[in-house]
This record gives structure tokens, C-alpha cells and sequence, in this order.
């Protein structure tokens, strides 16, 4: 069986160790490799990168992985690694990845790509100007409930699209009562932290791809928790941003109003919503499920809030059912990238796709500090 | 028994004779009318006022009254009728109310007082200067689901409010496979129609007296529908906005995001949903129901799309009980309205509250077409 | 790895194996050992010290253990013997932990820790002129309903505490139908049962952790069933109080109502129920769960013999989620004291709060004999 | 048809108009009079007597009574009046019920009976020299709960008694979110108020008529709530207790706790709950209804916290079946106190046991000032 050199570089992160390593990579290998349109199957053999040698080792014993190596320069110089991927902390990404497309890999990465939006485009030339392949991870598209939300798209049920409201959010504990169940990190701006730089990533992606481009947009973050305790115990200041309520304009005047939150309790389904309301009917999606309400289906709703209402509104949706087994997320886009590289499937989600999210970082932070609107140019193609 | 007459000017129509003459007046009389302080009752007197004397009539047999009339002078000239109340259609209402005011009457008026801030301030100067007494319809503040969430709030239940959330509407037909169930009028800005104008008064008093005074607006009013078909089976534009989507800053930095649409699909308990998150507790009331969850009840939610999660978020609310019976909320304001005409009782629904509410019509208006924050001034009292 | 001797004497009855061998010590050894705050892990090495070495040894076989012993000198004299654990029955504790002081050891005990309050002072002196570290047994504060009610009074929900009533109890049988399920020795006061002696240490820690210093005993003791039958199908009396009525005052003028009974037939949730009113909301905390209700949710009652009551009280009530998972509490306060010792984190519970429990027992014993009040004096800081 | 007058002095409060006149005598009346042994039937006559003619005369017409009257002395006169019936403020009885003996009237009174014990016993006294019967009102032994408690007792079912568990009581509002749902001199200790006095009455022949003579009292009253709102609005100082905590000794060894409390959120299924222990079986009983567990049905429970507990105890009670319909309680003595007067059957429910009612209402009160058990020496027939 033909294999393919994998390069993994900071995995030894929460999320790298399990969704890339165990659930993707080592899943993959597990059921045989990626099979080809030709009928071959390639095996990818992954070789852990990162600075802990003892972390690398333990990760490579309890995976039944081969190599591990701290030197990053001498991985890139053997042609067997055909593939760069990258799960560093945000702010290490750009030197690494640079190095890979240099060294002629082809580059797979975690978001955002970068902290600011220029980075993220000087990526995106270097990797056109080399001619090497390159992804972003979006894993959320892949996720059964918005596979659904896109299929009641495609179908026409919804008609014209007019608006979407999208709320994400629970309450992280602050850590008095009980530990907070995120890193304290997440609530400090020069460390990264902040739920804009966190999530308007993944709504500029889910936005793009359901309803289409991004606009313009108008947030108001905010700091609600302004002291917290971290992991020792220790009262330290947020200085981050933990909720944003912004606005979106899309293409064909379609609005969204996006709500996201580590400072609200949930009185919702699943902890991301998105309702889309359309001329022919309106669908709900969540994580993992979707409802739909057809024109023809819809109750008749009369305001008078002097009576009691006898319409059951949460009764007259209907579930879009599964056509799965799902599988991860990750290990979905995993295949398809592996597929670009090997037989040229395209996948559409490339540096450049990448540089959109960080644009609308960076465009949220801006309409936040100055309560303006902001608009979001289009890319043209790096040359 | 004491009397008191009331001109009843623009009752004819479903708002009118439902609530403010059944409901409200004729339910008053029925009981015996309106208790004192000192221990004796007065009974309303109305006299319905209109152009239609067909429909007067109908009226005044249907519900047992003696006195109607076409000609509002006459009426306003009799000492014995001490109110006026106007539900004309907006743009007719201050000429007649300011007549009202010269005659001396305490007046009592329906939502929107005028079209624009400017003319609500007028009325708001001419009843201060003539010393007469006056009211605007707040019926929302007391709705039982609202007068609940005022309680918890009061209770200290909440701490410190952080953020509200607000979904108001439900699809209003377009006339083609079912008649709408809103008037032709609603759709057309030159009729007096739109989301904002008809809204807003509401959720400013609302909002005020929840949560504070409203500093800040930034919205984005659209016309989703852009064709409807009328009363008569014909189609035609519509002219107003029918969905409008509004971030509000309140005093104490609490941050608002209110939807108001006639263009959604219902996937809630309640036409009206208002979500409270405060540092102790939260809090989502409707119309008639409102429930709360407290820090030490808030489950611990993990966000890890890639499993199902565990928690039943709906059920870890707390419905809280009803404390009444509760009453009609436009007959219980105009209980207080008698009570404030009859024996001095403190009424805080007066004119300049009036003019607050069409400020904030002003402000959304010129936020959405401008794209822009619009500050709210202060009201300084009238002299 | 390092290792820490610790001789655990009296470990062959059904809580020594149960809870501090089998769910506690072995426990931590399988899971590696106690992790301490400098990245280093430390293994506990117990020797198990008795007087019948055929229960001994097969312990040690059945948990993998190298060591046991019939000779306590002989191990206390070994310094790698850092903790002795004493579970004896409690006349027999006293002689031994002064021995274990006298070698240096640190020392943890069962509780009661001796019979009574002089000793247990005694006991207190001696480790601290000795210098050595000391602990008592008080594991129900980590039991997962009482965390849960920790946590919700320390969240402010309660307001002001105003009362508690507690519960606890089960019928134990007579032994005739079927056979008791508790030893006999239990009901006969020469061999150190009796209720109080019993619950009493319990209660003491567990008011004063939740709700303050217990200020003052009202109680009345009896014995219920005076004739059992025991384990070898053997008529005896009961010689020992087998229930118990008490009323505590605490500071702040909380006052306690707490009922311990083996004579009680169970219509409770839990065999341990505590209510706590306070003016803002209450409480109700069972072992594994607690439920509140707040002054905002509390239904209207309305006292009406006569009529049949239409509130459903016990749907009033919400859950408080668990934050856990919640490990053995034993096991929990085990590696507390195990890094009291190793690297001197704080641990309250010493041998003053062991002798409080004490005090607490004798004052309800002369209470209950005497028909009168007696008040607990604050322990002075032993020198 | 035979006729008895009855004097019913201060029925115009809410519990005289609805349970004595409405429900009792009005309905006696309805249903045709009170059938004798002697086949013949006696129809109730009753004269409202009070300070307010137009509430008289509202209450005749309402309840179609013939005569009414503000002079009590001339009614007394009248021999056609036969008892004396007197639901008046507690500190104005003493004097109408002693002129109504004076006068050779039978005479029934509301509980209790006087402000103090001595006052009692002067009336017992002066009615046993007068010779004329004398009835209180102990209405709660004939509510459907104790009647079915009293069943099961007398059956046999619970062998010999052990222990009482009782609590009373629910969350009265202290006006400021709603109004209270008591009037604010029930908290004020000069107007008469105090959880004591208001129901150690109905405790003292509740546990006498079920389970024996009251013998010792040590309780502890207190005031929870310091200041409430009245029902005007006006905040007051709450001067008498809120809540007692009793415990009771009764003959053969039989102990009761017993909790009132108007501080206190419900986690029962009713406002009063008393549950009783026996040898061979045990009763939970509320107002309506009663449930009980056989020793032969007990499920063993065993004490292990560490474990999640398998039994559901609640499940393992047998509710008693109702034998009724049943009469209101109220009706149901009136009935008795006619029997006992007009053909001579035993009404035990005398002033001697009006007296032992206020009674241990001083007794309660004088172990709570004084922190001290007091004992209630048995009371010889007044001679």
C-alpha cells in the first residue's frame, strides 16, 4: 500500500491530540486508509512535531505511531512528507507554515490561520506563488445538523432566503462555585483570548457557504464577567471580549442577527441555533438536528395578548431526518483534503478562504470599538 | 352613585371596541365601577364619538350605552364629560386632542400620541400648560408574563442585569392561499404602516421600565415582502418596513438585541420572548409565563460539537407561579387613569412617556436609513 | 516514584476495608498515586495492622498489598511510616494514636474520635505539642447533595438562613422477620452505641460547615424498641438510644430541627433530608441531590382546610445540577489529608473539630438525661 | 317542623360568615334540619348579632335569615334562643359568653376560648355551676386526613405508638413583590397575633384525640421575619412569632416534634403533615388524605452514602380509601353540638377542653421565654 508522509505539528493540544490525531488521522489508518477514485488506497503515516519529546513520545506509544521528532527543519527536508498540517497556538502559525511552503508542502491548518488579516494573506499569496495546495479547517460545515440545514437549502423549500438569527452561547463559570470549564486564556486579550477572534471565523464560513457573502457587519462586544478564576484558584481581570451581538449583512439582502456568548444560561435546543426564515418556508437548525415549517404548514398566529395563545408553536415544526451515519467532522475534511492532494478533488477551503474569516475578525473588532458599520471588500484571487 | 363621562373618540375599531370599550369601560360599569379611597365607587359614563353613526349606534345597543354622537365639539363642551379618550387613527389624533386640551378635558390617548417626536412634544407642553391631566396606553406592562419578570427582577433574583434578548413576531400572510391577518394599512408607510412605528413605543416603556433608560439604537428595518394582497383581493406594494432588527444600549451597560418581524416562522413558547442573563440568574418571560434559572441551578454545558450532548437545556428552568388572578391589562391601566383623574393617584404613563416612545420611532427610523448609531437625548420635563 | 507508609490499623471491619482500604488507598494507588502542586506523584504504601493475621493477609492478597502486621510498635517504629490511620473501635483508639504521636506519626482517625470530650481534648494536645499533623474523618461534607447545598448558600440564593429541619433515618429492623441490618452492638450502650454517639459527630461538622457554630442543644433521647434479636438469632435489650429529637440554636439565630431515628418508616427521598429556609429562598439537600426554590417561584399557599388545595408543592422545586463527576468522599478527604502532609495544604479537620463532635455528643446526652438546654462553649485553640 | 334559635354573635369576619353561617347552619337548613333519633326533625333559627346593622341586614338577605340584631341582651332574653354562639374577636368573648350563661343559655364558641388559661377556666367553671352545656369548635379532627389517621390508629395498624413527626405551615409573603395572603395582626403580638396562640390550640386536640395526653412542652418560637408590608402598604414591625418549634411529650412514651412555621417554603403534599411511627406499621396523614406502610412492606434500607440509595421510598405507601363522602368539618360538630343539646349525646369537645387548649398556649409560650421543658398538669374536673 502507498503511504503519505503527514507532518503534524501541535498536536499535543487538547483539540489536535483528539479530533486530528485520534479521531482523523488515526481513525483513518485504523479503517485501511483513504481510498482513491483509481481504486488504490493511500495510508497516511504521520509524524509528530512539537517541542514536549515526552508528551510527543507518549502520544506516539498510545497511538501505535512510528515517528516523532522535535526538530521541525529536518521533517520538512524529507520528501516522504508530502503534507504540512499546523495546530500551533495562533501567533506561532505564520513562521512554520512559511517554512512548509518553502520546503514545497502542501499545508493544512487550524483557525484562525493567523491573528491579523494581512498575515493571513501573505500566507495565501506565498502558498499561490509556490504552487503548493493549502486548507483551512471549517469542520462546523460538516457537522450533521447544518449538512441538514444545507440540503432544506438546495432542495428550494425554503424559496427566497430572507433572514437568519443565530444565537451560540452558554454561561462559563467564572470559577467561584465551580471551576470554569474554559482555559482562563480565553478571557485574556493578549494571550489570544476573546470570543470574536473564537468565533466569527467559523460564522464567516457557515454564513458564506448556507447563505452567501458577507457584507457588511455591525457587533458591540462587550466584557460582561469582568473578574475571574483561573485554573489555581487565582482572581484575575478579563480583558477579553466575552459576548458579541452583531449584525450581518449578506448578498441578496439577507440579514443575520448573530448572538454569541459565554454569558448567557441556555433556553435552546443545542448550544448554536440558526433560524432561517425564507418566502416558502423556514428551517432550525442545530449541531446536530434541523426542523422545517412550510408556508402550507404554518400556523395562523393573531396578536392579542389579552388571551391566552392556543397555537403550540414549538409543535408545528417538522425534523429534516437523518441520511447519515455522520461521520467526525474533522475526519471529513481530513479525506477531502487528502483527496485534493492526491487525485486534485477540489476543496474550496484554502488560505484565501482562510483570510476571509480573519478579515471579518478584524472587521468586527473595528465596528465594535468605533459603533459604525463596517464593510468587507471582496478578495480578488491572489495572483 | 358619582359619574363620570367619557368621550370615547375612535372606538369603532377592533382595538377600540374590544379592548377599551368591552374589556376596559363596559367591564368597569358591570362590576359596579371604580373603587375609592374614601369608600364610595363612580360609574363611566361614555359617550361614543365617531363619523360613522351606523356604527355608533350598533355600539352604544350592543354594549347598553346611552350617548353617541358625531360631533365632538358638542361633546366636549358638556362639563360633565371630564376625559377624552382618542383611538383614532394616528395622524388624526392631535387635532382632536388638542381641542380636547382647550376644553379642559383630562385625556387619554392610544399608542403612537403623534407620527413624530415633535408633535407628542407639543401635546406633552399644551397639557402641562393647560394643567390637565393625560395618559398613553402602556397595556404591555401589564401582562402577566411581564409583571412576573418585573417581580423577579425586583427579588434581586437576576443580580446584575448583563443582556436582553427579544424575538417578537410571527408570519403575517401574504393574502394569496390565506387572507392576512394584519390590515392592508400595516404595509404601507403612507398609511401609517411599518414595523417600527407600530413596535417600538413598545419596547421603549418596556425596556425603560425592565431594565433602564435606552441611551443608544442601531437597527436595520427591511421590507422582506415586498407584494401583499389587500382586504379586497388586490395586490399591491407594500410600502413600510416589516421586519426590523435592533441592538439597543442601555444605562448601566446593558446590551439589547430585539428582533421585531411579521416575516418569521414561530419556534418559540410565546409571540413574544424576552431573554434576561444577569450575573446570578436569568430569566425568559413571555405574554402570560415566565421562568428563571439561577447560577447555582445553571448546568454545566461543554462545548464538543462533535458529541451529543447530554443536557436537557429546556428542563432546567423554573416556571414562576402566578400570584393573581390578572386582569384585563388595558382595563387595569384605565382603573389607574380613573383613579389618577378621581383622586390625584400617581399615573407615570403621561404624555412626555408619550414622546419618549416616538423619539425612539425617530431614532430607529434615522438609524436604519443612515446605517448608523443614533443617540437618544434626555427628556427634560416640560415646563 | 516516591512512596509514603502509612499503617492502617482496624481496617478488617466493613468501613475500614469498604471505604478506606478498597475505595480510598487502593483506589489512589491504581489511579498512580496523589499528584502534588510540583509535577511530582507520590504513592501510598499501606500496611494493614490487626489482630487476626488470616483477615489480614487475605486483605493484603485480595488488594495486592505487600505488608500487614500484628505489631503496631514494630511498624510505628519504622520512620518510613509517615501516617498512621486508626478505624479500631473507639475505646480502643485512644491508647493507639497516643502511641502513633509519641512515634512522630502524623495521625487520621475514624470518628468518634474517643468516647469522650476530655479524651478527645487530650488527644488534640498531644499531636500539638508533638508537632504532628492530625485529622478526623467528616465525610459527608463531600457528599454530592450536601456540595450542592454548600454551593448554593455560598451563591447567596438563600438569603438570610432563617431554619433548618432534618431527617435521617430508616426503620432498622427488629431481627425477627428478617434480621437487622445493623450490628448489634449498636443498640447497647456498653459497647459504644447509641444514636447520639453515633450522628451526633456528623451533625456537628456538617451545621457548623453549612450554617455556623452551634451555640446551643435541646434534646430528647429514647429507646424506642427495648427488646432486638442479634446476629446469632439471640434475644437482648437495648440498652442504647435508638432515636433521638434534638433542636440546636446556631448564631446568627439560625435554629435546627434534627431528627435521628432507626424506629422512623421512610417517606422522604433520601434517608438523609435537610431543609433550609432563608428569606430569599430555600433549599432542600438530600445525599446525592438538592433541589431550591426561590421567594420569586414560590407558590401562593393559602391555608383553607375546607377546600382541596390546587398547588402542586412538590413541582416547585428546580434541581441543582451536577457540576461533578463527584469521586467517593472518603477518598476525597484521604487525598486531602495526603497533601496536608506531603506538602502542607490546609486541612481543617483536626482533632479540635474531632473533639467539637465529641462535645457535642456529651452535651446531648446530658440534655436529653436532664430535660434542659445546655450550652456549647467555643473550644479554645489548644496551646 | 320543631325550631331552635341560636345567637350567632360575630359572624360577619370571613370564618363566621363562611364556615358557621354559609356552610353550617345555612346549609343545615338547606338540607331540612337536623333529623333526631326520634324520627323528628329540629330546623335551626338563627339571629345574626353584631355592632353593624348593614352588614347584618347584607348577611340576612344574602343568607334569607329572618332576624338580625345589634342589642345582645335582648336576644339573650328571648327563651325561644336556645344556644349562644359566639365567633368574636378572642379578647371580647369572655364577657357575652358569661352573660349568655347567666341568661341559661347552651353556649358554642370559637377557639380559643380566651386570651389566657385562667379566664378559660372561669368559664368552664361558671358553666358547669350554671349547668348548661358548652361546646368549642376543634374542627380539624373531623377533616378527611385525620378522620382516615384516626381509622387506621384505632384499627390496630401501627401497633403501639412510638413518635410524632408534625409540620405546619408555608411561606407567607411579606408584602413588598405581592401582598401577603394573611392580615398583618396575625404578626402583631398586642392585636392578638402569634403562630402559638393562632395553632397550639388545634395541636393540643389533635395529638390528645389521636394519641394521648400532652404532658410536657419544650418549644422555641421566634420571629423569622422582622418587618412586613399591610394591606395598606405601610411597613410595620412584626411583634409576634412567625414560627415554633415544639416538641411534646405525651403519656406511654410517646414523643412529637411538631413545626409551625409561616416561614417555611412546601416540600410536602399538603400544608399539614403529621407521620406516625408504630411498632407494627406507620401513617403519613394530611388534610384530605392518608397513606401507610405495614412492617411487613418496610423496604430495607441500608446506610451506605457512598452509593446511590435503590429504594424508592415514597412508592412503598398504601393511601387509605376514602370511606366518605365527607361534610365539611365545621357542619359535621355543628351537627354534634345540636345532638349533644337537643336529645342529650355526648359532645366531648367542652370549655374543659377549651381550657386545655389555652393552656398549653401558655405553656408553649413560657418554655420558649424561659428556654425550659414545662409540664401541663392534668385538670380536674371543674366541680
Amino acid at each position: 500500500m502507498e503511504k503519505i508522509g503527514i507532518i503534524m505539528n501541535g498536536v499535543t493540544g487538547r483539540m489536535g491530540t483528539n479530533q486530528h490525531l485520534d479521531r482523523s488521522i488515526v481513525s483513518i489508518r485504523k479503517s485501511g486508509g483513504v481510498r482513491l477514485r483509481n481504486g488504490s488506497t493511500v495510508q497516511p503515516e504521520p509524524i509528530l512535531v512539537g517541542r514536549n519529546p515526552d508528551k510527543l513520545q507518549g502520544l506516539a506509544v498510545r497511538f501505535g505511531i512510528e515517528h516523532w521528532s522535535t526538530d521541525l527543519d529536518e521533517c520538512l527536508s524529507d520528501p516522504a512528507n508530502r503534507i504540512y498540517f499546523d495546530a500551533q497556538a495562533t501567533n506561532l502559525r505564520k513562521a512554520s507554515v512559511q517554512a512548509a511552503i518553502a520546503a514545497g508542502k502542501d499545508v493544512y491548518c487550524e483557525k484562525p490561520l493567523t491573528p491579523t488579516f494581512e498575515e493571513a494573506m501573505e500566507l495565501a499569496s506565498a502558498a499561490a506563488d509556490a504552487g503548493v495546495k493549502c486548507g483551512i479547517v471549517q469542520d462546523k460545515l460538516f457537522l450533521p445538523g447544518l449538512i441538514k440545514l444545507k440540503q432544506v437549502i438546495r432542495s428550494g423549500f425554503l424559496g427566497r432566503i430572507l433572514s437568519v438569527r443565530g444565537e451560540f452561547g452558554y454561561w462559563v463559570f467564572e470559577g467561584d462555585l465551580q471551576p470554569a470549564q474554559r482555559p482562563s486564556w480565553n478571557y485574556r486579550k493578549e494571550d489570544g483570548g476573546g470570543i470574536i477572534l473564537d468565533m466569527f471565523p467559523h460564522w464567516q464560513y457557515l454564513l458564506e457557504n448556507l447563505f452567501g457573502t458577507v457584507e457588511r457587519v455591525s457587533c458591540i462586544a462587550t466584557t460582561h464577567i469582568p473578574t475571574r478564576i483561573d485554573e489555581n484558584g487565582n482572581t484575575y481581570g478579563a480583558t477579553a471580549d466575552d459576548a458579541v451581538y452583531a449584525t450581518f449583512e449578506l448578498e441578496n439582502d439577507v440579514l443575520v442577527q448573530m448572538n454569541s456568548s459565554w454569558c448567557t444560561r441556555v433556553n435552546r435546543d443545542d448550544l448554536l441555533i440558526l433560524q432561517v426564515d425564507g418566502t416558502d418556508g423556514s428551517a432550525v437548525a442545530g449541531l446536530r438536528d434541523c426542523k422545517v415549517q412550510h408556508r402550507s404548514t404554518t400556523p395562523r398566529a393573531v396578536w392579542n395578548p389579552d388571551a391566552a395563545d392556543t397555537n403550540a408553536y414549538r409543535e408545528n415544526w417538522q425534523s429534516v431526518p437523518s441520511t447519515g451515519p455522520y461521520e467526525n467532522a474533522f475526519k471529513v475534511q481530513w479525506e477531502m483534503f487528502l483527496r485534493h492532494v492526491l487525485q486534485d478533488d477540489p476543496f474550496p477551503h484554502d488560505f484565501l478562504q482562510a483570510a476571509r474569516g480573519v478579515q471579518l475578525v478584524d472587521a468586527g473588532m473595528r465596528s465594535s470599538a468605533e459603533r459604525r458599520w463596517i464593510d468587507i471588500p471582496a478578495l480578488v484571487t491572489v495572483s
